[in-house]
């Protein structure tokens, strides 16, 4: 399978319209691909109205509204921020737990669909290990229902992108300035493909991109980074790193060495970290693992602001669910 | 084990005042069996009002009240319809799985039932394998807290019966001049049984059972319905087809052939549905087997409602809830 | 393992002020020991204007506030009671279940906490099979997190004493006159515990400890406890008989006799009663062992306060949220 089959979804390539409605208004959020700059602007600026509201404050703005969260992938920490999320709106949320062997090409997928949806649900967040779930979902979905994807196999997880671009922008607000270096199995990201493409659309001075052949996607260039495959070159003088999670599960595959071994050429330790700018920033969507791809005290030391990403993900988890749900009910009143 | 004895509930027969306090209001809703056609007609045309207020509308009636849902089986579709229905009316919802090793007639069960319910719950949505769970507990629950039945063995799901009645008034708003066919395994099905009281309760024309003998009761005739053996002389001009699901078990136990053969014989296929009143309504009670009863084009096609009695299910229990909880409270107060 | 060690936290022995903040307001509730007998009356009385509303009287207190019910040790009835004492406070309710293989002295226990905080929860409602689980996440906690231990081990259950507290101040007001008799496995139980702690801060008038030597810890004289190993002698005109669960996977250890002869030693039934005050209560934490440690016709015997215990279990939980989370807010608020 090449590249260029994984980045389209499950039923062909993605119309460019599929994520907003005929307003112009986003009506699913999908993928980053296809955003434009002013709107992940003002998703950020909208995370930013929220976070500053102080520790939690509980906001009105989707009361009456239902987000169903459909995760054929378990995932209960990604499942508790958006839940969080949703609540803060004053939304009703429901957890739906659904056994992977519902493919996004089988017709129980579609059937079990149709039966949520007829229960008068406003949005479902969907998190799946096929890619493209999330765009086949939202194609074959009723009007009135918006998607948003949290996490569709290897292509995409935009909202940890945008949480990624939120945290990056509250330590380094002039992305044209910034270098940043993403290290790991980019092969394997669905993280680090959202994260390439909005760093583009925010056109960030340098994005990098650190690992193994193995690990690369093919054609990687055309995404428009630098690829290096020395780790200690592709940190020098960086301003933002971004470690990926190893999922070991890979390891079986015979596509990768040992965990020592993996460590010993891309694991990010204080050494490493002293190439990067003196006031570089670490990065790693979570959980991490640790003496893998990361070392405890770049992990827990004072450059990384891992904890600040989990938080921030909440306040922009709400920004897009209040946009889309906002405007969408806007839409319809005006209607 | 005769039918008689499958219709009363595991300690006796059903005291007729079982579902009602000292005023007469609704304080149970275990059966169909007992409530008059004005209370049906009440119950629809309150949900008709939630059903009327657009697609989710949240109101505050029910505020401070707990739904606890018990569910002895598990149903993800169901509990989440009594979830969302419970939290449009702004009730606070527990939902509990309990294993069904707990039986009705076990200590143990009243044991779990009088702690839940000394923590100050409201209502129990109820949900067993076992006929008579949902009355048995509603014998022996507290003054204050009320029983929902969402399906007790094969004795009764009078939810479904008046969501049925909703959608079909919907189309049909005239009981006294339809046909209605309810087609399949109507012996284990509390589905039908609870259809078929609702369908007398309303004065519909004429009700028809459809199926082979060894899925039919004894005595079926004795509740005031017509038997066909074959399905092209029972679905003839018939108003509303309603399919029952296929408990794909039962098979198993030599009840049944295999599931071609019974599509063959009891499944319903555009040619069939070619026999009915050209302007008939196809139903079922959800998930269906696609294949088995009933063919996908017909459960996609344009007669078929299949999808409303899901939307219309959340309207209907919302009503049920607010009835029996707004009444109750209203009582107590007077009191 | 000497009772002290079982006493201490898993990292040490328990600094005084880490439960109280500089201003001494209660910041974390992990154990009965080192509260005032006003703290303790202050929460009875706020469990007893809780109580007073009526059936369920839901208030704004907590509006906006997220509780996390970290259970790491399945308690469905316990958790049902926290998540009800905050949804009736209005605070969202995230419910997270954690497998125990994450422990308290392991890093894994530490991240996830970590990545947890991270999302902007106010209280960890935490329930641990091992002892200092509660004290070990609060002294690691964000300065903005309460930690309300919902039971650590053999350690402390601290909101079930006080929750037996209220049950007995209902029914006999002036402790100081009171006999009170813990009957069974005290060694292994948290609640008999922190009952001992509570009864001697209420300056009740005698607590007596009955259970054979293999089930009580040693030194236990040391808790301000009257020791019986012959339970007629120790129920003699005591006005609360408090009966403690017997945890059965101890039989398998050879601490413990067959259920039969546990009975015959130690169990309650009417006969052993009538050896009490005449109007002596009867308690158990739940559930109980019917015929194990309590006859049935005593559990539901006009002594029994059993199912009392229950309904204010949520008011004394709803009591202590409130005042942790009410008076952080303040804090915030002044500072």
């Amino acid at each position: 399978m090449t590249e260029e089959t994984q980045m389209t979804t499950a039923s062909g390539p993605l119309p460019p319209s599929l994520q907003f409605n005929a307003r112009g208004n986003l009506r699913h959020l999908l993928t980053i691909e296809g955003l434009s700059r002013e709107l992940i602007l003002q998703i950020l600026d909208t995370a930013e109205s929220f976070s500053g509201m102080g520790t939690v404050k509980k906001v009105p703005l989707l009361r009456g509204k239902t987000v169903m969260n459909l995760f054929f992938e378990a995932s209960t920490r990604t499942r508790t921020t958006f839940e969080l999320a949703a609540k803060r709106l004053s939304a009703d949320v429901l957890n739906i737990n659904i056994s992977t062997s519902a493919t996004v090409k089988g017709e129980s997928l579609l059937d079990t669909l149709r039966n949520l949806e007829a229960m008068l649900v406003d949005m479902f967040v969907v998190r799946h290990a096929d890619s493209g779930a999330a765009h086949f979902i939202a194609r074959h979905v009723a009007p009135h229902i918006s998607v948003l994807n949290a996490g569709d196999g290897r292509h995409a997880h935009p909202t940890q992108a945008l949480l990624d671009m939120f945290t990056i922008r509250r330590h380094k607000p002039d992305f044209t300035q910034l270098r940043v270096a993403i290290v790991g199995d980019i092969l394997h990201s669905r993280v680090a493909r959202s994260q390439i493409h909005a760093l583009n659309l925010l056109n960030t001075g340098e994005v990098r991109v650190i690992g193994p052949k193995t690990l690369l996607p093919a054609y990687v260039e055309d995404l428009g980074v630098h690829v290096y495959h020395d780790i200690r070159q592709g940190l020098k003088d960086v301003d933002v790193v971004i470690m990926l999670r190893l999922q070991k599960e890979r390891m079986d595959s015979g596509l990768l060495p040992s965990e020592q071994e993996f460590f010993a050429l891309w694991g990010l330790d204080e050494e490493r970290l002293s190439l990067t700018a003196s006031d570089s920033i670490v990065m790693h969507p979570g959980p991490t693992n640790r003496g893998v791809e990361i070392d405890t005290r770049v992990a827990d030391g004072p450059r990384s602001v891992i904890l600040e990403q989990v938080s921030n993900g909440v306040a922009v988890r709400m920004a897009v669910m209040a946009m889309i749900m906002g405007s969408g009910a806007q839409a319809e009143a005006e209607a």
